[in-house]
């Protein structure tokens, strides 16, 4: 493993203070125990406190019961002044953990700029899930390139898919859209097949997770789109950065996480199936790469063939 | 246009009081207008009395803002108490109302025959939308089949997609299925790509709010469903009475309802898109036949060919 992984909602290191001795894993499941680990220098070491500072935002964004924007907002405030504490290289951790961002967002201008390349004047671009400056730093993957078409001056609509079950599509990208003034429709998943039919989209573009070497692991129905895409002759393009490749491993390895029922059953205060329904709630979905006409990274834009090239020379 | 018929919400009839000097189409929004134009005559004829008594009904369910089951039929009752009182052909509108119902429930009971033999042991349903009891008099059409195939003793289980933006899915076909003790498990319409990839599902049966001769007209979503059915190598078939059928009429003539936004962005009292998101809503859509694989009626099971036969001799 890596020195420090996240894992199904907790981030896993290496008691640094226990080697060579021993090898024990730390289970951190929120800010305040990544802040002891960092005090007790169980965590060392400036590019990993980096990594975990981050990390411990990420705990706290990701616990967080926060129901309004400000509210979420308030927490990661607290969270990174519960980090920024901790040691005399408090400083050292922001600034990697600043260098992280800078790469985040530059990365994001670059797949931006590249991605324009494969849009033109009048195209309607499909996007899922929220891949865009909420998602990443700044700017965004999928919506990066949305935006650095816009910014262009290239007449696009976009067609954003709500994304159920945890809507980051109605909630998040149709925010974003407007906040830039991008033409954006919101419609459900299950309508994106008669969009396609009615040719009132021509392109597709959303984001990754991690892409192996066969597949683009991403956002549950994914897949869907990948395969309606397909059936109506539509470019489907993946835009993510390189630290999403992880070409040394297949889909085969893969264990898509599953989660909770009441994410399906309730959306907010409201109770939509039965209490006791069985259900099956996979986060992410495998889209095979033969279904991909192009991943766009910060390098460029490469085809399939390119991809195994890039993992023999990255 | 028939003689009664429901558009977009309204019944529209035509003034028999006015005929034959003048054609006045009349459009009634609730039950008592309906009652209204019984006892003053502008609807006459038994079985017409029957369908237009079916059609208060139906008005008074369509404009319900009942929240709880309680209070619908409680409104349907009153609906029912309206019209009943209107004339005294009221026994021969009861009768025809009965008549409608029972015809309803014989043809749903042969879709399920005959659906059922299209069902083995072991078979994994996909449905979608509700095409159950509580969308027919009783037994339901694509879930008649899966009815009759548990009845006839065949281990089936179904998979659910909760259909939104209405989630008929999630709210009556998972309370059907669990009801009659039929294995259900609950999915997004977004992972229906996935459960098909992972070969979790073997078979799709759905139901049919009309049948044209080039398309099946069903809830939103099941054109995505088809598609994908088809590229995965999965039967998808249509369950629907004879009554659906509209063969002189192809897809091209038909205009698909557009309902509003608020339908997508609120579920009950949680917002969840931004309030002034543009969005589209289209109720139905259209599903070319050749993605269907059979079509299962009170009659049998009818292939492609067969349909154009039935329209030259129903």
């Amino acid at each position: 493993m890596r020195t420090i992984e996240w894992q199904d909602g907790k981030v896993v290191t290496i008691d640094q203070t226990k080697l060579p001795r021993k090898t024990v894993f730390l289970e951190m499941e929120n800010c305040n125990e990544i802040a002891e680990a960092i005090q007790t220098m169980k965590i060392r070491g400036a590019p990993l406190l980096g990594a975990a500072a981050a990390f411990a935002l990420a705990l706290a964004a990701y616990h967080s019961k926060a129901k309004a924007k400000k509210e979420l907002i308030a927490e990661l405030e607290n969270a990174a002044r519960t980090i920024r504490k901790t040691r005399q290289l408090a400083v050292l951790v922001v600034e990697e953990a600043k260098k992280i961002a800078d790469e985040d967002a530059a990365a994001n201008r670059l797949i931006g700029m590249h991605g324009s390349k494969l849009i033109s004047d009048g195209d309607v671009i499909l996007t899922h899930c929220n891949a865009g400056a909420l998602a990443t730093v700044e700017y965004g993957t999928a919506l990066g390139v949305i935006r650095a078409s816009f910014e262009q001056g290239k007449k696009i609509k976009v067609i954003a898919t709500e994304t159920r079950p945890k809507l980051q599509g109605a909630r998040l990208t149709v925010y974003e859209l407007q906040r830039d003034k991008i033409p954006v429709t919101l419609i459900t998943d299950n309508m994106a097949g008669y969009v396609m039919y009615k040719r009132m989209v021509n392109k597709v573009v959303v984001g990754a997770d991690r892409i192996v070497k066969d597949a683009v692991i991403n956002k549950i129905g994914t897949y869907t789109l990948a395969v309606l895409a397909r059936m109506h002759g539509i470019p489907f393009y993946v835009a993510a950065p390189k630290s999403t490749f992880d070409l040394a491993h297949s889909s085969a390895e893969i264990t898509i996480e599953e989660r909770k029922p009441e994410e399906i059953t309730r959306i907010g205060r409201e109770q939509i199936a039965p209490e006791k329904a069985k259900v099956f709630n996979p986060a992410f979905d495998m889209t095979p790469l033969k279904y991909v006409s192009a991943i766009i990274c910060e390098d460029g834009i490469l085809y399939k063939e390119d991809l195994a090239k890039f993992k023999a020379n990255p």
